[in-house]
Parts: C-alpha cells; sequence; structure tokens
C-alpha cells in the first residue's frame, strides 16, 4: 500500500481506457494532464497515444461554443468522442470516460453535454499552518495531520497534494481553501510575507484545474499592516486590502479568493467598526474583482456568549437576522456562504432560511464533510443522503426552485488528511467523493453516485462486494441519527471535542444549544405563535408546517416544538417510545453492518478492510453508548418504561 | 510588592523580636539559619545578636532530653527562654517566638514544651518538571508555574524556593515532594540521571529544616533500568532499587524518601506482576531502609475504568478493600499515605474507613490544599474547619482515638505556585499555613489557627481587618459546600478541568461517581443492607449510624442513601427544598462576602486587595452559575416548585 492508491483513481480504474488507441488534440497545461494520464495508462494497459491513423478515443480542444468546464461525449462508428472548449473542460471529459469504464467503449449514444451546475465547488480545510495548542493542526481533523502544512511551513514534499488535486478533479471540484477559517496569528502571514508558500501549493493544484483561495482575518490590517482600525469604510483600510490582493496576485495568478469568518465565536470583524457583513464583505470583493477573484463571506454568525436562562435568544435565528435584511446589498464578487443548517452540522437540521430569503445575493451552500457531529470518521456515516435532501428542499414549496438550483456554490469542510486513507475511516471517502459529484449535479441521485465511488475505487468489484458496500454505507446516516439525539433537537454531546454522548453536555452552555428536557417533555419551542419565531423565518408552505407540531415532520419535531413525552408522533409512536426504539434499532444496525463488513474479508484489500473492521468495533461500542445513555437519561427523567421491556439502566 | 512578602513573615512581623536584645547559643546549620533571622530583624527594628551580658532573649540548644523537633519556651525575670535539643527544634521556637509578637516578652509563665504530634507533615507537589500537554507544568495547579521546574529543568534561581523553606518552617511543615505522583518520562528521570537537580533544591530546603523527598515510577526498573521486569519479589529488581537508592543518597544525604502512587489511574505497579501492595511498598522501604528514608505508598487505587451501568462496583469501597486486609503487612519504613475521604478531595466526604482499620500499619493522612474541586482558588474555601473535622473523626466512636491520633503523618498537596502571591488567590495562603499547623498538632483549633495566619500576615492588623478577614474565611468552606454539590453527594463538576458546574458531568463516566438522580429521588445507596455495603466497612457505631438514613447526618446523606426529593432532613427540610435553599443561601454569602472584602479596601495593600477582589467577582459569578444550573437541573427533574417561590429558570 503506497498511500495513493487507497482511495478512487488507483491504476485499475484507467484498464478499459488504457487498453485504447487515444487521439488527443489541443494544447495548454490542463490538456497536460489529460496527455500524462492517458499515457501513464496506456503504458500500463497495451494502449497508446496516437498522432494520427485511426482511435478509439478522441480528446479534443475545439471552439465548439461550450462553457469553461463544459465537455461532450458521443460515441460513434466505433469511436468515442470528447469535446470541450479547454483543457479544464477536456479533463473532466476523461474522468467521465473513466467512470464509463468499458461502457465508455460499447454501443454507441448521441452527443451529451455535460455541464456543472454550480461555478464553484470548494473544499474548506481547517488545517493550521502551526500546531494549535487546542484544535491541533487540523481543526475538527480526523484524518491526521493537514495535507498542506507541518512542523509550521507548508510541506516540503508536494507529491501528496498532486495526488490529492487529481482525486478532487476526477469528482469534479475545482478549488480549495487551504488554511482554517480560524485565523490564528501565524496563518494570518500566509496573506503578505508567507503568500509563497500559498503559491507553492496552487502551482501543485493548477493542473488539475483547482484554485487556490485563503482563509484571512477581518482584522489583518491591523495585526498585519499596523493600520489602527480595519475598518471598511476607511480609504486606509480599503487600499491595504487592495495592496495585499495586488501582492498575492503578483505571486499565484489565478488565485482564488479569501475566505473570511467575520464576528464569529470570537473572530473580529465589521461589528467592531458598526458596520454591516455586506460593507466588510464588499470591501473584500472590491480588493479582488479586479484580479477576478471573489470573498466567501461567512454567514455563521451568532451569539456564542448566550446565558441559557435567557429562552428569548434562538441561536437558529441568527444567520437570517443578521443576513436576510442585507439581500441586495452584496457586490458580485462576494458570496455569502451558508451552513445548510442553521445551527452546526448535526446529524438532522431543517435547511437554513436563509437559502431561500436572499434572492438577490450569490449564495454557497456549507457542508460538512469531516463529520464533527457525525461520528468523527470513527462511525460510519455517509451524508450522500442528507446533503441531496438539503439541495432538494424548496424553500417556497414544489413549485418553486430547490437549495440546489437557488445555490451557485457549494462548499465543503473537507474530511481529508495525511491518513495513509486520506480519511480516518477508509468509507468516508465516500463523503468526499459525493460530495464533489452532488455539487457539480445537485439533483444527483446519491445512491447512484455511490455505486460511481465504488466502481472507481473498487475497479471490477464482484457484486457481493458491490452490494456489502451498499448495504454498509446506504443507510448509515440515517443509523447514526437513530442512536444520536433524538427527532432533530441535536448536540448532546460531549462539550469540547464534540465525541460521545452527554445529553446535557450543552444544556447549561452559554453556546445556544439547548434541548431543555424535564420529567414532562422536551424540545425547543421555535413556533411564531408561542416560541422563539423562527419557524416564521420561512416562507409558506414551510413556516406553516413547521408552526404546528402536528405538521412538523417527525423527524424535525424537537427542533421546533417543546412536547410532552406521551405526544404521539405521526409514526404512531409516542415521543419517549420512539427514543428508547430508535436507539435500539441503531445499535442493532451498526452491528449489523459490522457483521457484512466481516463477511466482505476476502474481497478487500487486508489494511483496508482492517482500518474499517476496527473502525466498526468502536462505532458499535460507541453507538452502545449513546443508546445507554440516551435511553437512562430519558428513564430517569420521565418515568416512562420501554414498552417493550428492553434493558435500560 | 516583590512577591516574597506577600506572605505571612514580612519584616514587619519580626518587630518585636527584632526590637531586643538576644542571646543564641548552639551551634550547626539550623542555628545559623536562627541567628540569621534574628540578625536581618535586629538590623531593621534596632536590636542586637549579643555575646554576653544581658539579653531579654535566649535561644539555646541544651541537651535538656528534647526530641528531634521539640522546644520549649519560657518567661521569668524579663527574660525568655527558648531551648531545645538541635537546630530543628530551636528554629521552631524562634517562629514560636515570632508569632506571639509582643506577647512573647510581656509577663511571665512557665516552661511549656511543645512537640510536634506527628513526625512528618508534609506537601506533596504534583509539579512536572517538563510542562505536560494536557496538565500543564502543575497538575491541578492555580497558583501559576511550578516553584522548582521551568523549561525541563531545576530553575537557576532558587530564591523564591529559600523563601518557600522558611514560609514552611514558620508553620512546621518538614517534607517536601517536589514532583508530581503521576511520573511521566522525564520526571522519571529524576531518580537517576538527573538527580542532581533534586539535590540541588534539597540544600535549597535543608537550611528550613525541610526534607526532600521524590515522586518516583513503579515501573522505574524497567524504563530507565532496562530490566525485563519490575516484578518487587525479583532479586534484581529489589538490587537496582537498593543501587538506586544509595546513589540518590550520595547525592542527598538526609533525602526523605519516595511518593509513589502505583495501579492507579493508569500508573504501573505490583498487580502487574501479581503482587500486593505491601509486596510493593516493602521492597521499596527496604532499598530506603539503611538511609534512614521512607516510602509513601498511596492508597488511592480505584478502577478508574467503571462501567456506571454496574451498581455493584462502588469506588468508594476500594481503598479499604484493597488496603484494610493487608493491616501488618507493611515494612515499619513503609508509610500508607490515604486520602481523608474514600473518594476525590470532594467538599464534603466521610472520613476514610481505611483510617479506622489499619492500626498496625503506619498511616499519613492526605489533604488537598490545592482547592481541585473547592474553587480552584478562584473562589475562597479556607479548608481549615473541612481538616479539622476530619483530624477529629473518632473511627470508633468517642471512647476512640481521633484520626489526628492515629495519624503517624499528615500530607497535602500544596496549593503554592510561582504565582506573585504564592497561591493563586491571596487567601489561599491560610490553608496552606493552616495545614502545617494542624498537621502539628491536629486538635488545634483552626479558627485559632487562623489568627495566627492573620497576625503574621497582617503584622498589627486593626480590629476591623481582622474582623473582616474572620467573616470572610471563617464559613467559607461550608459556603462553597452550599452552592455546589449538594448533602455529601459530590461531583456534579465538568469534566477533565473540575471547574464549574455540570450535575450529569460525571453521571455516565468511567470513574465511579455518580449521584442516580432521577425523578423520584437521588443518592447512591450504600448501606449493607440493600446497597453496596460501604457503610459496613466502619466500626460501630459508624456503621450503624450511616447504615440508615434515619441516622445518618444530613450533610452524608446523599453519599450514604438513595432518597426520595421528599425525605425530610434532620433539619425539618425535605431534601428538594433544601437544595433550593441552600443555593439561593450559598450565593448570598458569597456576595456578602465580596461587599465585606471591598470594605476592607483602605486597610490592605492595593495590590493584594484588587486580586482578592476580582477572584470575588468570578466567585460571585460562579457561585450563580452554580446555583442556577443546579436548581434548574433539579426543578427540571423533581418537578416540586421552590416552596418561596424564588426564580428558577
Amino acid at each position: 500500500m503506497n498511500g495513493f492508491d487507497t482511495a478512487w483513481l488507483p491504476p485499475e480504474a484507467f484498464g478499459p481506457l488504457g487498453a485504447r488507441r487515444t487521439l488527443i488534440r489541443g494544447s495548454g497545461p490542463l490538456v497536460g494532464t489529460v496527455r500524462d494520464e492517458v499515457a501513464r495508462a496506456c503504458e500500463r494497459f497495451g494502449g497508446e497515444v496516437v498522432r494520427d491513423g485511426s482511435y478509439d478515443l478522441l480528446l479534443e480542444v475545439t471552439d465548439g461554443g461550450l462553457g469553461a468546464e463544459e465537455f461532450t461525449c458521443a460515441r460513434e462508428g466505433g469511436t468515442t468522442t470528447v469535446t470541450a472548449s479547454n483543457g479544464h473542460g477536456l479533463l473532466y471529459g476523461l474522468f467521465h470516460v473513466v467512470r464509463l469504464g468499458a461502457q465508455a467503449f460499447t454501443g454507441g449514444w448521441p452527443r451529451e453535454v455535460h455541464r456543472p451546475a454550480t461555478e464553484l465547488r470548494m473544499l474548506d480545510h481547517w488545517d493550521n499552518v502551526a500546531v494549535h495548542p487546542v484544535m491541533g493542526q487540523v481543526e475538527r481533523g480526523y484524518a491526521g495531520g493537514s495535507l498542506f502544512w507541518r512542523e509550521g511551513r507548508a510541506r516540503e514534499d508536494f507529491a501528496r497534494v498532486r495526488a490529492y488535486g487529481r482525486l478532487l478533479a476526477a469528482c469534479g471540484i475545482n478549488a480549495v481553501c487551504v488554511n482554517n477559517v480560524n485565523v490564528h496569528a501565524v496563518e494570518a502571514r500566509l496573506l503578505t510575507d508567507r503568500i509563497g508558500e500559498v503559491a507553492a501549493i496552487a502551482d501543485v493544484l493548477r493542473p488539475y484545474g483547482v484554485r487556490t483561495h485563503l482563509a484571512v482575518t477581518f482584522a489583518a490590517p491591523v495585526v498585519l499592516g499596523g493600520l489602527s482600525t480595519a475598518d471598511p469604510l476607511e480609504p486606509a483600510v480599503r487600499e491595504w486590502w487592495a495592496a495585499a490582493a495586488r501582492t498575492v496576485y503578483a505571486a499565484v495568478p489565478d488565485f482564488g479568493g479569501f475566505v473570511v469568518k467575520a464576528d464569529s465565536e470570537g473572530q473580529p470583524g465589521p461589528f467592531t467598526y458598526g458596520r454591516s457583513h455586506a460593507d466588510g464583505a464588499n470591501m473584500l470583493a472590491a480588493a479582488l474583482a479586479p484580479h477576478g477573484g471573489t470573498v466567501h463571506w461567512r454567514a455563521f454568525v451568532y451569539d456564542h456568549r448566550q446565558d441559557w436562562r435567557d429562552r428569548t435568544t434562538d441561536r437558529a435565528r441568527a444567520a437570517y437576522d443578521h443576513f436576510a435584511p442585507l439581500d441586495g446589498e452584496f457586490a458580485a464578487g462576494a458570496v455569502l456562504q451558508v451552513k445548510h443548517g442553521p445551527m452546526d452540522f448535526q446529524v438532522r437540521e431543517p435547511v437554513s432560511p436563509v437559502l431561500g430569503a436572499m434572492p438577490r445575493t450569490r449564495l454557497a451552500v456549507e457542508v460538512q464533510a469531516t463529520q464533527e457531529y457525525t461520528g468523527q470518521q470513527r462511525h460510519v456515516c455517509w451524508l450522500g443522503p442528507m446533503w441531496s435532501e438539503v439541495l432538494g428542499f424548496r424553500p417556497e414549496g414544489e413549485s418553486g426552485p430547490s437549495v440546489g438550483e437557488l445555490a451557485r456554490e457549494l462548499v465543503a469542510v473537507s474530511n481529508a488528511g495525511d491518513d495513509p486513507f486520506w480519511t480516518g475511516h477508509p468509507l468516508a471517502q465516500a463523503n468526499l467523493y459525493t460530495f464533489g459529484r452532488l455539487a457539480w449535479r445537485p439533483d444527483a441521485d446519491p445512491y447512484r453516485v455511490l455505486d460511481e465511488w465504488i466502481g472507481l475505487t473498487f475497479p471490477s468489484a464482484p457484486a457481493r462486494l458491490v452490494e456489502g458496500l451498499h448495504a454498509v454505507l446506504d443507510g448509515s446516516w440515517r443509523t447514526y441519527e437513530k442512536y444520536t439525539a433524538p427527532l432533530g433537537v441535536g448536540f448532546m454531546v460531549q462539550s469540547g471535542h464534540h465525541y460521545g454522548p452527554s445529553v446535557d453536555g450543552y444544556e447549561y452552555s452559554p453556546w445556544g444549544t439547548y434541548h431543555f428536557a424535564d420529567r414532562d417533555g422536551i424540545g425547543v419551542d421555535r413556533s411564531a405563535a408561542t416560541g422563539t419565531g423562527y419557524a416564521a423565518q420561512y416562507a409558506e408552505p414551510w413556516s406553516g408546517v413547521y408552526e404546528s407540531a402536528g405538521t412538523c415532520p417527525d423527524e424535525l419535531l424537537l427542533f421546533f416544538h417543546h412536547v410532552p413525552y406521551g405526544h404521539v408522533l405521526s409514526s404512531g409512536r409516542t415521543v419517549i417510545q420512539h427514543i428508547y426504539d430508535t436507539r435500539f434499532d441503531g445499535v442493532a444496525e451498526a452491528e449489523k453492518a459490522r457483521r457484512v463488513w466481516a463477511g466482505l474479508v476476502d474481497l478487500v484489500e487486508p489494511a483496508w478492510h482492517a482500518r474499517v473492521a476496527e473502525r466498526f468495533e468502536e462505532q458499535v461500542r460507541g453507538a452502545r453508548e449513546w443508546r445507554d445513555q440516551v435511553n437512562s437519561y430519558f428513564l430517569r427523567k420521565s418515568g416512562v418504561p420501554d414498552a417493550h421491556g428492553r434493558l435500560i439502566h
């Protein structure tokens, strides 16, 4: 195991392509990448890159009116043809052929046009250059160290970064932010005197069509520039940023832009100067615009020093309250990056109302591949179905557009690190791949995407392996939901590291994360009539659906309503019995997945199999701990026995 | 403020002595210390150290049959006379005169003999040589860095250690263990190639009669000696330790001995080799005996990986179960060091049953000055009355001996660090002083000891300051108890750092620390009849007293019994109303103490006053947080409203 072939795109995935005669027409750096890929495959599988004569595959840059990342694919008369208007589209076309496998050279089909539905498909790396005393090298990182940074500097050997760029191109990702949105002192300097390290990374990612972005601190003019203010309307500040952008682009001509977490969880921002977030974002957009860059401005702004005694403040409301009034005020080069839910990447949240409330703003939806609250890559939790649900949500009901149609961009917090398997849980690779493909086409069927990932990762897998992988992954998100916090209420995790259960772990905290369980009932009243009014942040039909406990979907009930334990769900079960039942079911499902995986031992490379098997041991242990703590907590509190008489401690 | 006079023994404390003519007879290093002290005082206050002629004070080493640390004091015909059989006793006599102040030179009184009731009065420093990634420089340290270690080595400047030795001598402490009982890799080597650093510290402490001890790892023969085993019955192991002891004594001729935490919280021990703790301790005692050293073997042994679901295992039982059967098996040079309670330094615990169960074992009682669970030197919590209660407890009832009489030694986990005030909370100095004086005389009235501390720390304090300090300190332990975990049940702290409330923080943990609160009641059934049987580890009358909820003292009720919230205490209140009332009372008392302190602003040196005032802000904030979290938790769980209708969130 060389640590590079342990993901999709092992050499075998190129077998059908590598055995053919391929003609490549066009020039430019990304065409060079295409040429190298094909040549390497042919070397191994006996095919040839031809300069003329007959061929099975034509990869051609033409001026066929295609967009920057588009490609076409057709097969006629025994020849498969891919065209694109530049090398970037051609590279995507090449990987399309690889995904098709033998099928790419079978039969015939008319010209298909493939284009990404979103302009930008980005991974945000929460990587620190210097190891942070609390958060370590990668904040919320569960896959080893950083791919980019080591011992306070950019790595010396970028072979792994190169391989990463290739994996990303193969699933359609075209942008990476290389450092943590919580920008500490050392990392701040990447913007100025240490930009050379960013440029070195950008050079390695560029041949795969991946542009490099940088997280910056809003206070940079003060902490780096020595100015007395970072006021976004102050001319000296604007000029400082403009000059900083010029320097960055001199080093990285295709630099993507800045990512900013401002006025959030202790990070500085425009509020300090009495300015709006549009003022802040627009200033940075103005600095970047001359060079073709954009600023990603995160909407994750809330009061993280809330008083748990204060039931009028609702963290879920915060992003909408802060940003919806600013719709139309953001510059063209400012992207508002919105977490998919109103809280923080819980296993179940409603879709953020911000996504339906800002039609005149360029929106990016942010999801979290790293699994901070969904098992931290120790539990298998394939998030494809969850992301798909989010992207399919229609804020104005069935007749309106989906989130996938409203979003101009998709962003994920990356789950990759220098682990030999890229991700701490080898099966978590599927999250990275699925994210890229859903970002390309938000209405894709996630189970079909999973098929792609299986096909690319385990070329010529026998049916038993394909079925086994589906059995282990398809329902894993819902399994995880079953044994953790129930019915959308969220949190209930141990504080700080967020792994493992603690039902009251965030109940009396300043973080705005409460379930309000007492001896009679549980849940947060976010209705407009009697609660915090959060439900009214949605348009109809959702505001009406969520407003009433009678129409609110079961899986979100406790997010929107405080109900008695005896409240009957639409499933016909009471809330308390649902809590008990799903916990037992969740553990049983985790145990079953472990058994299924054990049965695949003869079909999976031993190190791969062993790592996953080891994670399943921890998952089953963890699931039982969740089951027992949650059940004991609610039995002690409600006094209601399990209807089926199972053991609750 | 020079950082050295901010404790007892500022120069002014020597005023009455320094104005006199003093004759000193005797020789030896500690007599030299006495001579220096007197000379320095005279320089400042105009007195004189005379060689003959008339004098007001005679300090004399005689062969009057006194024990090693004893001294006499008398006043007759205008002359005060202190005698001792050596310099150590004479030094204690000198500090006795300083404590008496002007009274030492007023009137007359017959010869009094002063002798310590205990042989050894020790401070254990939980200091790491190298900063530990989780625990920092001082484990559970709330007073800055280590007095001894800095940046991975012994400090270069020992002026502060010298001043520390002097403070310790003045309150009667005669031993210090200079490193953490959790012995990490770097610290292990203090025993061997780094013993020179220990010797340097010992040299500085020696003139104050303080002997130096070292915490060692039981695995030393393996990790340092390269042996394949640390089996205490293996001849090669025994010889390794004997050789190690010889090396230590070559460097530190008056070395005190080893301190060992074995088979506890992950530290290695004799259980690994199927040996008993007596086997382990006796091996080390044998190595030390030829040189006059002792081993302090901690009785803090329990299963810290308990399953919270398992109600048959009771951590409180562990020390007795492990050690009581070994009574009589420990060598003369082995001291069993027993925490005062069965758990871990909670604000209220019963006295450890081990202390009444091992008459044939040399016992040391261990208390914790550092306040890990009692406010971490951010809350004022003078522990004198608590320690006094422990020492006054009579395991066999009124006719039997007290713990203070049973204990041959007293040990405290030190609360001192390199903070300019020595302790993080300046008033926590009183804990250090009180410990020393109670160790000297366990039946001393702690409030009189506090008077001493006030007199020495604030010489010629006006009555208003003396009264104010008593008002703030006298009841502070019970105030702290009132707003934290109720009725002896303990814990309810945030995990890891142990500061601040989390009612369920240790409820589903592996640490054996549970309260079992449900909607009907709370507490741990430790009775013999229906519970874990812990109550039966006591002799009569206590086993009977604790066995029944009807006779168990209120303040320990939930430690011994699980009772309904409506259970009526001997105070006449129900348990739930007691919880509410004491929380409100505790906060009111903390607020009152803050006011009292504010009123002393004109009487206390500004930096001193300000530091304490700042701590009171945090204490009041923290007390309110405790009150509100505990009350909300139990209101939600019990559903019983406060009888007085006060606000519970």
